[in-house]
């Protein structure tokens, strides 16, 4: 099976996959500097929970790279808050890209304890690295986690993309299917497309066709339509901030096909690693909900379908209640029926 | 408040409103064939139940227009058959269409008991333009019925268009909301975009924006959460096909809007006049639904968004049980809670 390397370090600079591109061109871009970072991760041309929380990693070492090697550990230091306050701007839900600064901070300030710039700089490269293979693991692991949940059912629904180009590689939704296929099981996945910016049919579609599984592509509105004629036997999406009762929030168009699973008795699951969980939230109403300009609804591709001036509500984000979640899939087992008490568990 | 007329008979040919060049640009077509008019309703120039109706109806008119004054009945009589089975192929799920094109066919056989060829085509045209008269007194009925069942609520969600555009002027979903407009009544209404051709955020939006009323566009997938936020106070959508217990076929996606509003106790409203009932039709499960091309999903804004040759599920329609529609609202009145009974009262 093929899979695509979404961003990975290539020397002296994060080479990454430009997703705005797919699925006409599959085009990788070098970046080396952090406003290069923040702005692949606004503009979506990296997205997915985890591999905002990798680039952002990188982007911080980016951000310090050309320190000098003699300079002030306190200016720095510095420096490193400066930059992670700036790439936390990027985008606001997910919340990996705050998890993963937080971790590359804690680490210059741990290093600098006991070295100069040179050696925090070269710390922080060694952290972003470690957080990008350790993505590669966790998702492996949801993958061998999660093939048991999904063993029993064939036809599998997806929405937005959760899949390896969401993470630095497997990722989270789709790694069940990927470990699936691996053992011999025959799944087939139905991908809705996800207006706006249709990462369903750009990218879903695009990496389950590069490993040879059939995907079908569908209208989201055209999901519980499937349900109604017996076509989906589950669910799986991914997540971008979990609350302490496992509340999630996920791409926008999530909570309807969770209604719409609920209403047809379809189990809908999450897959997510620990570090998309907000322990600090205690449910979901309180995740902040990014929203985004109008014009990707009424000018998306390349063509004005709305008239001028038109009013739109564009949220990038919905809130799954926790009631509709069969079961939340981790790197540290399945948490069924989620709820605080389960979720709290996860957290030690 | 300015309604567009969306078709009319012009002196020697079918005026109408190309709605596939909107919302850029409000361009009138004459079609002064049968050929022309099936095209038209096949590409989604004209849609909407009772306007593919109207059309039928001329269409069904154009196609004897030619046939000599002095021409043989019986001759005249096989080629309005012909014309109509021919338009009767154009599209499968909107019984206004056979419900049109029956009645033409009646009137042809019944005028023919008293005159020549030439009194059974201008008697073709006249019951063509009754149907369209009728259609336009039809929807304001059903605007004067439906406004007082919206009056308590201020923002209304729609899907598709069910709106002036989909009939010959006022619409059915949006009649009320213009009667109510014109009573001094203030509606805000949402519009969900409608994929995959947009007829929501082309063609509502544009009429709406063309009244002066206040209208938002979101994505289909966005319809749920903006419940859950409250923004929300009813819905209200048109249909193709009503079976005779109530169920209801409209445009893909309205089955999810339904589900969505059922479970957040929002109430769901059907419009649709009188000729959309199938009565014959027990349940809505027997009603067929159109498959459209894939094209229509992965090619629709001018640029490819899905890998080539990858799979879609594309229906046109969805059905809406009965259970889930609060009320079925009419030219004849409002049937609260639709059942068997209800609907066969309205036969009479």
């Amino acid at each position: 099976m093929r899979h695509i390397k979404t961003l990975e370090w290539d020397g002296d600079a994060l080479k990454m996959v430009d997703q705005t591109q797919l699925p006409s061109q599959l085009v990788y871009e070098k970046i080396d500097t952090c406003e290069g970072v923040y702005d692949a991760i606004r503009q979506l041309k990296v997205r997915g929970a985890p591999a905002i929380g990798d680039a952002a990693a990188f982007g911080l070492y980016l951000g310090v790279m050309r320190y000098p090697d003699d300079g002030s550990v306190e200016e720095l230091l510095l420096q490193v808050e400066k930059t992670a306050e700036y790439l936390a701007a990027s985008r606001p839900t997910a919340v990996n890209l705050f998890w993963a600064l937080d971790r590359m901070r804690a680490h210059a300030k741990k290093v600098a304890g006991r070295g100069g710039a040179r050696e925090i700089k070269k710390a922080l490269l060694a952290e972003a690295q470690a957080i990008r293979e350790e993505d590669v693991r966790t998702c492996r692991l949801i993958g061998e986690n999660g093939f048991p949940v999904l063993e029993p059912f064939g036809r599998i629904l997806t929405h937005c993309n959760a899949g390896g180009l969401a993470t630095a590689e497997y990722g989270t939704a789709l790694a069940p299917i990927y470990v699936g296929i691996e053992r011999g099981k025959k799944f087939e996945v139905y991908a809705d497309e996800t207006r706006p910016l249709l990462q369903g049919s750009r990218i879903t579609a695009f990496e389950l066709r590069q490993a040879d599984i059939p995907v079908t592509v569908l209208c989201d509105n055209t999901a519980a339509w499937a349900m109604a004629k017996g076509l989906i036997d589950a669910v799986i999406v991914g997540a971008d901030r979990i609350a302490a009762n496992g509340d999630a929030a996920n791409k926008i168009g999530t909570y309807g096909v969770a209604l719409a699973a609920h209403a047809h008795k379809i189990p809908f699951y999450v897959a997510a690693p620990i570090s998309t969980f907000d322990f600090e939230l205690e449910t979901g109403s309180a995740i902040p909900i990014e929203e985004r300009a109008g014009a990707e609804v009424t000018h998306g591709f390349g063509r004005q379908t709305a008239p001028d001036g038109v009013a739109v509500y564009n949220p990038a984000f919905d809130v799954t209640p926790a009631k509709l979640i069969r079961a939340i899939i981790t790197e540290k087992g399945v948490v069924e029926a989620p709820d605080s008490a389960k979720v709290k568990a996860l957290a030690k």
